[in-house]
């Protein structure tokens, strides 16, 4: 445990903030999130329970993480790519190009690890969900979404006077399992994982390698009010149990060296 | 989607159930259940948003999943690694029984696919949270763990009238990232995947290849309620979007043709 505890569990509420509208490049992020906190029934007082949950999406799209399609000349592996799987070879040469490294690129699927880190499909860059007269753009991961999700911590410090923990999510697909869960990609305020190593269980055994990845449950708690098709992009989680303190997404990735799975 | 809506997310409360005792094998764990939601303040009455998530320790261990290491007699290739990497041989040895199959055996870790198909460090196989006195007894996974969500989905339809799908949850690691998070082994009464595939999206496009893995964001938002050391191992989800039908953990496990991360 690095910090004081945020919360106790036991009874854990999520709400979907209301009434976030349709996000453009250049909108200010922080200050939608202060103003549906306000709009929300229930999201106020904010207390040391809560933390807030951003979905990449519009954080990209505040960002102006995105890219016209329309713009990007394909490379000829990409056109046979998309070609031989029925992909948009525009999108696949995005991901080529931001892609630190490509893990697989077979079966219609392309799996890259990211500037960030990240290994994702199609390195996390994304078609859907981005308004009905922009067909062509695609969003990009933030470039830094630990200081994306630090701007909202900040901003409803100021505003609203407590200082809440911010995780930015995204979907991600697992290996051996099918189907994509939410898991975080920058976090703000609170140490995305619980190092339970050495701390005695419920029985007083020791718990020699347990580490939670708290971030990466939120994301996938609060993606559960969110639902992926009705246009819910934030959710405020209140009453887990977390600890806070200044921790970032790079404390969960993982090293090559450790992954005894890749 | 295959079968009506179970919620409709947006506010989502998560409760842990309370005073349940140690359990025992051979103990009556649907009963516990149901007392446990009888004694749960706000627990009752259950409604069709409710969502039951049971951890597996205590599904194991009603159902006498379990190994005592003083019977064990540790294979040569156990003891040796054991011995480099400072584990108890006797639980490799265990893990290695029940393997259909090694994955990774290197660096201290031990990943195998199970019988039911799961591939996960040390088979599933945990020794922590066991009781005081059970210092030599380990858990292996439910046989059937669908099997298990369904008895007591049952006995709360039976005892309390409503038919409120059950998840059994575990713990597994994940490639690329450090940390574990609680996914669905077994599931009753709920479609563990919601296929978005071709369901317009919330701006009229259409989604390709979007399959949310809904029993495995129930059971880490479970795991924020429950906590890992606070001895408690059922939550009530209540108010998530989930689809109701007669879903199986088989189809959230990939097979290994379509595994490009294996």
């Amino acid at each position: 445990m690095t910090g004081p505890r945020g919360g106790e569990g036991r009874r854990l509420e999520i709400l979907a903030l209301e009434d976030i509208p349709e996000v453009r490049s250049g909108d200010d992020l922080p200050g939608l999130v202060v103003a549906a906190l306000r709009r929300t029934p229930g999201a106020l007082p904010l207390g040391p329970v809560d933390v807030l949950v951003v979905t990449q999406k519009i954080v990209s799209k505040a960002e102006g993480a995105i890219v016209d399609l329309r713009s990007i000349e394909p490379r000829p592996e990409a056109v046979a790519f998309a070609e031989r799987w029925d992909r948009d070879a525009r999108q696949l040469e995005v991901v080529l190009r931001e892609a630190r490294r490509v893990v697989r690129m077979e079966h219609g699927v392309l799996i890259t690890e990211t500037p960030q880190g990240f290994v994702c499909a199609n390195g996390g860059v994304d078609a859907s969900n981005l308004g009905p007269e922009t067909g062509s753009i695609v969003t990009l991961l933030p470039a830094d979404a630990d200081a994306s999700a630090a701007r909202v911590r900040e901003r409803v410090a100021r505003e609203l006077g407590v200082d809440v923990p911010v995780i930015v999510s995204d979907s991600f697909g697992r290996p051996w399992r099918w189907g994509i869960v939410d898991v975080a990609i920058g976090v703000a305020g609170l140490v995305p994982l619980e190092d339970l190593r050495g701390t005695p269980d419920h029985d007083g055994r020791t718990m020699r390698s347990t580490i939670r990845a708290v971030a990466d449950e939120f994301a996938s708690a609060a993606e559960l009010a969110l639902g992926k098709i009705e246009g819910r992009p934030v959710a405020l989680v209140r009453g887990a149990s977390f600890t806070r303190g200044e921790g970032s997404i790079r404390d969960v990735l993982m090293d090559s060296r450790f992954d005894l799975f890749r």
